[in-house]
């Protein structure tokens, strides 16, 4: 009797061991998840259950707290960048959770800790290659997006996002998150807040320097902050009267309504150092070159649909001469983790609106948000709360 | 008798002075010019008189030694970028000459010295004007180009250029040309030269930089030069292959053909500083905003006809990120001097084909010399001895 106590309380043991170990040092199983998906580029979101990579070695497994809706995910949601995408497809590439389980090799982050998930969650991470060495993993040519991806590093598993109840992702790609941090609002720093803060830092924008934000959504509203906080006089380009006022709150110094005037240009040229665009729509890029000082610098953030994608020819440049435009793509995890620290340090976060209720209700608002952000009517980040999944 | 030889010699001695003071202090009178002019877009050259407006206070009077033929002139000249250009038209924005009579209030200048004139001959100079006060006279509203403008500072005159026996022009907008300078090389500097060197200042090419030059006629050979003699790495991408040699006789590092590879950029992926294209016609900008580096810059000079323009749109920005694009137009009256200074100290001159001849034929050598420049078949720039007219 007592041999068969001991052996239970072995086994006990063991399983008890086995479960800590596999917190700590991973296993080769599946991790299920739920989440919510599209079937097809007409949608509508549906609870979905799919599996994900096992956790491996030097992997942590999360699990979502909270997942931002950003206007890129309605983009890709509905193949208004690629022709043919892959679904079911759950979407997601603001998220913030906590880490149930880290692989053998992870100090980085521990069970209990917050973490969060940008807009990447590999990449090559080879010595050798550029990008990577110089933090710049966003631009790698083996490069895995957080979703709607083909992970190489996976068997050439689809990613799948950040609407769902966890993700496995490599420790490399995941953010610290302070347990000081406002959790219901964090997430979509890891697309909005990188996404405007990087360039703002490459412009090297400064106190007093006259900039412009064109396009007061998502990301818009990030960006606005940014630059509030670094004492530049920032003036906001819209086509909403209705955010007019928030502007105003978030100490903008000038809102232009953009709808009023086609001609909106001609009272701003040569006056600003520094533009950014986080337009997700066509709009008239010379324009906002023509706003320009000499030298300033128009950074472009905003990813319209193919189909809408503006242009801007050679004359356009030559008779605004030495007016830059560059493009800018999120930011690298180094960098990443830099803006989330400061964005929390400065209590900078966006203005969330949180989704929360029964699966199926869930699915339907996000179903609802899409339209509600294509119609520029959110002011400003839908946040879905994945707790209840 | 003697009185009447004292009236004589008085009356000479006026004729004189009055002759003096006209070379000196200007007069109203209209002056008489001598060119070639197209009559309609379809061309050919033909001999044509006209006259100038008179030589101001502030201005001079320059008979003209040699006119460069550049790229622009054709697209002017065949109504390439205006739909409605006025005809006769004389071209001509590469211009250097002596100067035969000066305005009473100038002092830069006086008579027997050697002058060029480049793309403007006028602008408001209003100290509260920003350009021109920042010596960015070309983006002045109130610029009043060599040809083809309406001068508003002349009664709304159409402005003819260099290809004619003489000009008048403000002395703010005419360059000191150094005795010791090769005149018959000296015209191109005027805009092929200034063109290219402005924007290599402003993108602060530096010794050891790799460098590219896209396209390499008029303005390129000028630019590669001007990397070269900076201590860049210089690689040049044309279409032809019959420039090869030339490229590597200015020491260009590589000579890249466009024509024998679509994908050339491949190659030369992440490669470049700095990238001047001077190219005239379509291309793909995106191919050569890849070859950038991390925060290189791709300064467009060349301006192909409008309905040619290349033109660039939002995903290929965001794709190549934190690289720039710029336009530069020209550069302004004091980098022109500087710029001319700079290439007569180190014998920087571009490689002239000298068309000359009687009237006719001149006309005619012209009318060719539009085609051979057309078709990339000229070895640099063709440079029309006007001493002759």
């Amino acid at each position: 009797m007592t041999r068969i106590l001991s052996f239970i309380i072995s086994a006990i043991i063991l399983c008890f061991n086995f479960a800590e170990a596999s917190e700590i040092g991973g296993s080769m199983e599946k991790i299920k998840s739920k989440g919510y998906a599209m079937f097809s580029q007409d949608g509508p979101f549906k609870p979905y259950e799919f599996e994900r990579h096992a956790v491996g070695d030097n992997d942590i497994l999360i699990k979502i707290m909270y997942a931002g809706i950003c206007h890129s995910d309605i983009h890709q949601a509905r193949s208004e960048w690629n022709e043919k995408e892959h679904y079911p497809m759950v979407p997601g590439h603001e998220i913030v959770g906590q880490v149930t389980q880290v692989g053998k090799n992870v100090t980085k982050f521990k069970v209990g800790d917050y973490a969060g998930v940008g807009c990447m969650v590999n990449s090559c991470k080879d010595p050798n290659c550029e990008t990577c060495r110089h933090n710049r993993e966003q631009e790698c040519c083996d490069v895995v997006f957080t979703y709607a991806s083909k992970d190489k590093f996976h068997d050439g598993e689809i990613t799948q996002g950040g609407y769902s109840s966890n993700i496995v992702i490599s420790k490399n790609f995941a953010i610290q998150v302070p347990k000081t941090a406002d959790l219901e609002k964090v997430a979509p720093l890891l697309c909005a807040g990188i996404t405007t803060y990087s360039p703002i830092q490459f412009s090297r924008v400064r106190k007093g320097d006259k900039v412009a934000v064109a396009g007061f959504g998502g990301l818009g509203h990030m960006a606005v902050q940014y630059l509030v906080k670094l004492g530049a006089e920032v003036t906001v380009f819209d086509v909403s009267e209705e955010k007019r006022e928030a502007a105003m709150k978030m100490e903008a110094k000038n809102f232009v309504n953009v709808s009023k005037n086609a001609d909106f240009c001609k009272d701003h040229l040569n006056e600003f150092h520094f533009i950014l665009s986080t337009i997700p729509a066509k709009y008239d890029m010379t324009a906002y070159l023509k706003m320009l000082k000499f030298g300033g610098e128009f950074a472009i953030v905003g990813m319209p649909a193919t189909k809408n994608a503006p242009s801007i020819s050679v004359p356009s440049f030559v008779f605004s001469p030495n007016r830059k435009i560059y493009g800018s793509l999120i930011g690298g995890i180094k960098e990443t983790q830099e803006m989330l620290d400061y964005s929390v340090e400065n209590n900078i976060y966006p203005q969330v609106k949180i989704i929360r209720g029964t699966p199926d209700e869930v699915a339907k608002q996000i179903t609802e948000a899409y339209d509600t952000i294509v119609n520029g009517k959110v002011q400003f980040r839908f946040v879905i709360d994945m707790r209840g999944l």
